[in-house]
């Protein structure tokens, strides 16, 4: 099972290489008579698209979706959903470097280990172009959320963390999120990183980052115990993002070294509805969603294609040196906020169905005594 | 959906709560005429084993497995293999304070507010018991690795943070893991959680810890891209452990602070084979395994169970105090480390049937030039 | 994936051996708070039970089934249900004469040539014995019909063919089922089958049977087009049961010689509410029920388990005989039936929560104009 | 669980509605390193093509398949394979008729019982058309057949009865069945339909056939018992495919009527290697292949687009009268081929995959004593 499939009921297949002629997923498992057009998937893709600043990868992209099954007159029918991208910007280029190189940080050894052929351009299915399929169908999420459960469900990100600078949580902007190149929700920090990746930038190399998700309006009991729990499947999506190394929820690691007391979040009533004093769970408890606002971080590696040679092997069993030429991504992990924000709206609406299909609705309420 | 099933080709699905009379699992695609006994299950019960030392609970339980089918003669025959534990120490006990009380930080409030209904028995199937099940499937998993892979396959883990106190992961020693009662690899750090843990659990608290798990002898080629890769299925499953809150491959967080020339690791030849100089991406690449060391840490939260009183409400819709009586957990952390390697084996034996089933066999040395 | 599970929603899954200690089944994904207890699920166990008529295999085994988890106070909880059936008639028996020959229509060759091990006392995993798991998870999945449908729901079976004699259907008697030990529906034909088959029983031979299920009370709308059609899984459900050669529904083959017109069932209005004229579709269009009857029938094939010596090999290469010695089973095709509507029910079980996870109800009525 | 995909390992996902803008599948499992180019898949959709007598349909289509991702330099990747295919002859037409009636026979009043919304041009996601995709599908199967097999695996399928006109089975003649418009294995037979059905279609009437489909070259051993079994699979693959109510393994339906020794296919040596005398199992045993040739049947009704009108309701609850229009099919059985032999292929290639994940290879031979 070479798993190119995400979700159960909600279920996304995502095909396509780099370089090939086009990219895209199929749906299947939506809900029926669910408002979709293009124009609602387009959204969300601008907002993932390469090029936009100096920041991110150059390769122009108008990743334009066409919807080729699953919807008539504007709703979906309840059947696959197809969705198009065709690649435009597969530059004509050399490859020959890294035809037979493996680059050192990359896919390029571990799928010829595997599979024993590879597709070398621009990556192949390994490249983070495959992530605009992503972004796609996590729009088609976010509609099926909104016609569920309603418009008070919001999906946010922001990028907390590039390299060792961190952002001051306690004045958190969602405004300031849209207002510079970086998602930033502290605009201070957002002046500072602009200096300090174009630093990085010039001299040709790359780092790290560390994104932050929320989910607001989600009631509580989504996930599926044991091994299908709201935080389990969160993690796996976020896991699989191109370059992702780590994931927390809530507290995550900072809950190690917090005491008993510190970190469960006691419980009181607020208009006669239960009501948390705190949020280290991150809105998930015994993998199932507690109505509180869900936190989700993961940490985005250095891309290792830097400007800079570095020792490897070839296919032929030599060792070489590698450089990337051309154009260079500085931090990859401003282009993973959009496809987080994905990832969670399709892990959430995934939940949304199987909990539908094995209880059938939300209990609400406490019971009378 | 309600998944109680783990893996793929290897496939785990557990049963029963805290309280019944008994739980376990079915493994189911466990290939034939691999060498399999109670006895080899039983030592790695033993080690999760509740009740070994006073920093874990004090519940009672042999936890003796039974095999009730899939194997003949000392083989797996290739059919559905149960195996069942017999709870023992279902104390009769004084349950009306969590009948209808919500714990803090348990699964209390929305077990019942997915299901409307719960078996608040000592936490029913949301309790950490859940866990024995896991470590008789690992052992299985084990014997997998072992015959179709070889003897070189090594798993295992250790404990590197108990609240704020960290090993020096300079003076690892696998040797000490097992000579003191916490996994610890650092025996001057074991020396100093002893007395930071009785503290602890003298003053009725609890705190979080860290878990580092170590796969070698794994070869280059395990994992499924795009949503099957062995490092988001690593994260899944660690997270899907009762109290994590967060997991990391490699270098995970501390990632996002490198440089991609500090973070990616370098290929030289080594007696002609391919080496890597440094393991910072933990063994896995584009969610395949690099055939180095795979390297997963995880973060455990502290238990909510403290003996001091905590305020919540009860499904009646009541604000309420609650507290846990008698024996309590100063740090579940301690018994995740064999639980955290049964899921490393799960994840792997499943890894390796389903690269078997997709490509066949493992591409070994260069291409002739 | 060796599949020993059953459904997506409501999932089964099957484990134990003829003569190994027990054997039973997880039943996951069962609603909660559907009323279940040990008695709902020994009625039809009773129904399938051997050693009842003369007609039927000898082994005497009482069948009692345990629910070892999912259930709280006489309620499914939404967790994972075990339940489990001791073996107790796993008479010590000479098994050097099956040990090593494959007997001809068994599955002994193919167990052998698959797994190159097989566990040869009474088949084994492949032995019918396996269909008892089938009948218990089959109560709980009509109990979940009940409570989510509700008590209009009838799932009933007959045999309507043993060998080459036929019943008259068209003077079908559903209280006539229950009083011959043949599920006949046809008075007159039980008893012909009675001297007709103690004939066959005498001889030391056997011969097939055919088997009707029907299912009322289900409403339009329940199939998931294109691959998991109702009216597909049916047929793999039935074709499953050991011994069933072929399935059909509705006219089934008696269709291909209809005509357009014949075949089409022609829709009118009954108080307002759509009805069909006729039922050659046997309840299902497109892979979707229509709300009418659900027929299927399916073809059990003789036992090859005959007292007539029959030529074989054996797993060392050379040619010799074998045949069955003492009790033997004239007529399979008569336990098959509460097997079939034990699959039946899974079937529609599965797909009630299938169809509530995507679609979420029913349409019901005519849209206003 | 709205599933459009089928195979576990070798898994197809198709999509696409009859008068979308194209149709297509993704396959997500195919072994890397097996030869794949359009042209390999092409051949077996002009099989398939509408248009090609008077028999079938007259829908025009070239039915031209793109492959846009998954292969590199002729061979498969590993990665998923996207088989894209235009519709163009989605011919502007006056649908009014169709729109709010639903047709007798058809999905028309399930689909729209179920999902509440319809594509009700050219019968939408529910056409046949989507049969395309399978056939495109099955072609790459055949590929990975041939490669991990080798060239002796052969997968042919004929139409055995039109109506109440039946082959003469024991003059079965391979060449014939491409030298006819009805893949008729009885050159007789063959010029006695093309009169039958001429008088059918005249008459704007439609009938019934039957389809069988041989597979030799398959090693013994394939096929996952309980639920995975092959003959399981076999059923539901050929189920649901449009139109069929019926399917059979071996004798089938007739081995009701058999007795034990009869049925029972008895095995001697040839050469050292065991043969079997006889084939009544079809192949299949235990739900696992002998080695033998396997043989599956299936019933496909009569096509409801006939010229007569027909009583139905229409979707505000009104009685009425509905006729098909223009070009209609008087036996769909016969286009039924090709897309039998898809499925069979898609079945085969995915349990080759499944039994290699679990078992590994394949046991040859005799155990020396």
């Amino acid at each position: 099972m070479s798993d190119n499939s995400f979700g159960r009921l909600f279920r996304v297949t995502t095909w396509g290489e780099s370089h090939g002629p086009a990219l895209g997923c199929v749906i299947d498992g939506a809900p029926p008579r669910v408002p979709l057009t293009e124009a609602d998937i387009q959204d969300w893709m601008d907002k993932r698209k390469p090029g936009t600043s100096r920041f991110v990868t150059q390769r122009q992209e108008p990743d334009t979706v066409k919807i080729l099954s699953g919807t008539f007159e504007g709703l979906t029918t309840g059947t696959p959903i197809m969705l198009m991208i065709e690649n435009v910007d597969q530059r004509s280029k050399d490859y020959s470097d890294i035809k037979d190189k493996f680059r050192p940080g990359h896919a390029d050894f571990t799928y010829w280990s595997k599979y024993g052929i590879r597709d070398y351009r621009g990556g192949g299915r390994s490249s983070a172009r495959e992530t605009a399929s992503r972004v796609a169908a996590g729009a088609v999420a976010r509609q099926v959320l909104k016609t569920l459960i309603g418009p008070q469900v919001q999906l946010r990100g922001a990028l907390v963390q590039i390299g060792e600078k961190t952002i001051d949580g306690s004045i958190w902007n969602w405004d300031s999120v849209t207002q510079n190149p970086f998602w930033c929700p502290d605009p201070k920090m957002a002046l500072e990183w602009e200096d300090y990746l174009d630093g990085i930038r010039k001299a040709g190399s790359s780092v790290g980052a560390v994104v932050e998700l929320r989910a607001s309006g989600i009631p509580a009991g989504l996930g599926e115990p044991i091994y299908g729990k709201l935080d389990a499947e969160l993690a796996a999506a976020m896991m699989s993002i191109n370059a992702v190394k780590g994931v927390e929820i809530g507290a995550g690691f900072a809950s190690a070294a917090l005491s008993g007391e510190q970190n469960a979040d006691e419980m009181k009533l607020n208009n006669g509805a239960p009501e948390f004093t705190s949020n280290q769970a991150g809105g998930i408890l015994g993998g199932i969603s507690t109505g509180q606002e869900i936190v989700v971080r993961f940490a985005v590696k250095p891309t290792s294609s830097i400007l800079n040679p570095r020792t490897t092997v070839d296919r032929f069993g030599a060792e070489t040196q590698i450089m990337t030429k051309g154009r260079h991504d500085p931090c990859v992990g401003i282009r993973a906020v959009p496809v987080g924000e994905a990832m969670l709206a399709l892990v959430l609406a995934d939940h949304l169905l199987r909990h539908r299909g094995q209880v059938g609705g939300f209990k609400s309420g406490f019971d009378p005594r």
